[in-house]
């Protein structure tokens, strides 16, 4: 059949994620201004070090209806005040289409919220699978001591919308109190 | 939003797939009759016994584009006569999606074929994910002394065909020689 595409082995390390990715897009800490509450100790933490946040070790799969697109997250253990590191989140361009999470290593949590602002968590830890239903919006958070590593998928004609997140943020936030996670209102959110 | 789905936390454990199942799909010996090379050790099997050979625990997703449907599979160790353990296999009914296995525990092989008969096979083991492009059937079986337990996901609009499966059959059937998984022709299939 012409164009047939070939089958993909694909060795993914519950520890570390895909071992031989096609691509690595990381997020350091200078590419998520804005995206914490706390700008002060943002600002104090960069001008100090600019450290990796997290990562995300790509497949190539074509970008079409029917296929799926995994890759594997790893998101480090650390804080900006009191703020867990997390992802930048992101809705979808096709907004009817769905995502999955399954957490391999490490533990965090699975923050999701509609557009209209109502939100959801999930608590990951390995064995853990979230399903992020279409319209909802999702941002992970690195809770633990170590890395948070998790296996995501989602439809080829998804697509990544990140604009709503960077102009409105998430109306909840995942702060560190007493020693545990809690989870709060956004003071910075916007409807 | 109207009709707006709720997220869903799924528990899988690593050695025996999900925990909670919405549904158990099980296949014993008696539904995979036609399907492996020897016939008359398949009925004098099936005259003492009938084992499972494996089962499937599914979650409840819509059955509808943009959403990805995930359940587990477990193929039970064994072999008739010598050809190992395996799942019926199937074609989608929209053959333009693909699927995704990733195992979990144990040890097998993902056999896939076009429709002309041409053949692909990807040893699976705990950590590999195996990419089924469109337009490729699969099968999978047990090559190992345990439980094969795998991870599977595909589009929501999906479908199943068992029909091109039960009226052809696969190219090539998984067979122990000296005690190792050999792929030979099968010679009981029909293009």
């Amino acid at each position: 059949m012409k164009g047939l595409m070939e089958p993909i082995k694909t060795l993914v390390s519950f520890k570390k994620g895909v071992v031989y990715p096609d691509g690595v897009n990381e997020r350091k800490l200078n590419e998520m201004r804005g995206m914490y509450v706390d700008d002060f100790t943002f600002e104090t933490l960069l001008s100090q070090d600019n450290p990796l946040i997290y990562e995300v070790k790509e497949i190539n799969i074509p970008q079409e209806k029917g296929h799926i697109i995994y890759s594997t997250t790893t998101i480090y253990p650390g804080k900006v005040g009191k703020e867990y590191f997390m992802t930048k989140g992101h809705f979808h361009l096709r907004e009817d289409t769905a995502e999955i999470y399954f957490c391999l290593e490490g533990e965090g949590y699975l923050l999701m919220q509609t557009k209209e602002g109502r939100a959801s968590a999930i608590h990951m830890k390995p064995g853990v699978l979230g399903y992020i239903p279409p319209y909802w919006g999702h941002r992970t958070m690195n809770t633990g001591d170590r890395e948070f590593v998790f296996l995501a998928l989602f439809p080829g004609d998804a697509g990544h919308n990140y604009e709503i997140v960077e102009k409105h943020g998430f109306s909840k936030i995942m702060v560190e109190e007493n020693g545990k996670p809690v989870l709060k209102d956004n003071p910075k959110y916007t409807l």
